[in-house]
């Protein structure tokens, strides 16, 4: 029972009240098992860290079932097979897969998918090439089916699904507005990504820049935010826009009892009524059946520039929690990874 | 110049704030001119009274422009050809216009549908099978798409949208629940429409009725109402339900500015993403290309028994105000029109 490994994991240790804070993270070691037949074990190297798994820590009724207190946290992930006693997977073969915040991992073998480290860095399979892009993607083709010439706004646009979306919308014929917070994600959703143009949320006339920029109303709004944004594109939304909705970080560390707005949701319906609006809420894995389509045209797309993409990566595990808190207050610029451990 | 006509209009005297009353409208009579080559001269047999015209009163911006102080209110009509100069038309043709609140209008034909007086009551033509009758087929073939067992829920369903929803709804193979107002509405559209529940929305354990109704919860919520159905419903709706939203009449006589509930809107824009909903307004006219096709199938259908109506027929065209007052109030039982002339 020598060199058995020993992974190192992150469990939820109490759920969060509002926002969450480290305490509600705690960091254990475990000894692993030894492997049955048909089983492989992963060391993981790259951790994604989504807004997503803020739902997670939370007991609520939910499009996925929540982590329990003591459960390991909740992600996807990037792995090289270390043993295998499974036919399909040889030591040192890449595998995307949702082992959580560890170090190491069982698996039977099921939901893994080969990467080809030759085709794309394999972090991407985490952001741009991944759930995260996917998501852009599958919104777009699906739901926003942007006509040309037509104004698409996307908040968080530099992150890992906004910048998607911004790039993704221009290549189907959008004219892109994206929304940024400060000075730096905006110059570089213009400047590198080449956004048509690019807002600043905390500015003081952050409505009126956004009414300026957006001459012709907004005919698509990408929401992936909630809050001040959505209260300044919602005037502005043109008859038939199409609000797909993947995300509302804004909202996630809200407490549900304490709201003392008066009630905007009749001016909502009356809008959507008025304007013939489509709101539409989704996760990216009910369109999992273009996923194909996805990877061959995203890969293209890369390859040909058209696509840029940008990663945050912190090393080593027990920097995941403060990373995540981070990334609920938009700290980071780029997809955030965790590197768990050298590739 | 004797014989000229003389028509009676009602034309809007002031805007309503908050509930509409009679003093809002104004009968007038005026004389009019002569036809002019290519025009006809209408007169008015049945006038068409819907919620949407309660918006038409308010100088806001929606999908139509409002009717002017003093001009003539709106409303789709059926007349006979009194005068013709239009080769098109000859005396005695029954049309389907959009004349508004008068007994007696000029036309130069554009927009005239002739109706076949031996095919169908050609009182049909401003409900089962109008504009209410075709809301009702285009919001559920285009965006409601019910699935066979699955669960539709509509409110005003002893009304000119409703009843259509629930009967062409079950045609498509949905079990129907219908919400209405009082004993009788309710024992007309479970035991004459054959509807599979009917709920009193008066009830006091309305909410509970319904959830007891609705024991695999809600896959499509027509949405013609607003306010408290909505409240209930919401709780309800299934992941990947869908809202076709075609009228708010619990909300036109809403003063904007003095709502206290707190703000209900975060948390159906949480539910809208964590159930993937579809949340869809609509108007009519958008689907028009599929009028013929609706035209087809209606008829057989009602030939067949399987689409039945009702219709609340109000005599004389100076009473349209309180009848339509009524309305607001869900006064009327089946689809109310005015009889502004014995054809």
């Amino acid at each position: 029972m020598a060199n058995q490994p020993v992974t190192t994991r992150i469990v939820l240790a109490s759920r969060p009240v509002g926002k969450p804070v480290t305490a509600n993270f705690r960091l254990e070691r475990e000894t692993l098992r030894d492997l049955d037949e048909g089983e492989v074990l992963l060391q993981i190297l790259y951790l994604s860290l989504d807004p997503y798994m803020r739902g997670r820590m939370d007991d609520a009724k939910s499009y996925a079932a929540p982590v329990e207190i003591g459960g390991v946290m909740e992600g996807g992930t990037v792995a090289r097979v270390a043993k295998s006693r499974n036919t399909a997977f040889t030591p040192g073969d890449i595998v995307l897969s949702h082992s959580g915040w560890q170090s190491h991992a069982i698996s039977d073998g099921a939901g893994l998918r080969k990467l080809d480290p030759d085709a794309a860095p394999i972090s991407t399979a985490l952001g741009i090439l991944g759930m995260p892009g996917f998501t852009a993607y599958a919104g777009l083709r699906n739901i926003a089916r942007p006509k040309a010439g037509e104004t698409l706004v996307v908040a968080a646009a530099s992150g890992a699904v906004g910048s998607a979306v911004g790039q993704i919308g221009k290549i189907f014929g959008a004219r892109v507005v994206g929304i940024a917070g400060g000075p730096d994600k905006c110059r570089y959703i213009h400047d590198e990504l080449g956004f048509d143009a690019a807002i600043d949320h905390r500015a003081d006339d952050f409505q009126t820049q956004l009414a300026s920029a957006c001459p012709n109303g907004i005919d698509i709004y990408f929401e992936n935010v909630g809050g001040h944004v959505w209260s300044a594109v919602f005037p502005l939304l043109n008859d038939f826009a199409r609000v797909p909705i993947c995300g509302l970080i804004a909202h996630y560390n809200e407490d549900q009892s304490t709201s003392r707005r008066s009630d905007q949701l009749p001016a909502v319906m009356r809008a959507i009524l008025r304007k013939s609006l489509t709101i539409r809420g989704f996760i990216q894995r009910e369109f999992a059946d273009q996923r194909p389509d996805f990877y061959r045209e995203a890969g293209k797309w890369i390859s040909e520039g058209r696509l840029r993409y940008k990663e945050d990566i912190v090393d080593g595990l027990e920097n995941a929690p403060d990373a995540f808190l981070g990334l609920l207050e938009g700290q980071n610029f780029g997809k955030l990874i965790v590197r768990v451990a050298q590739s």
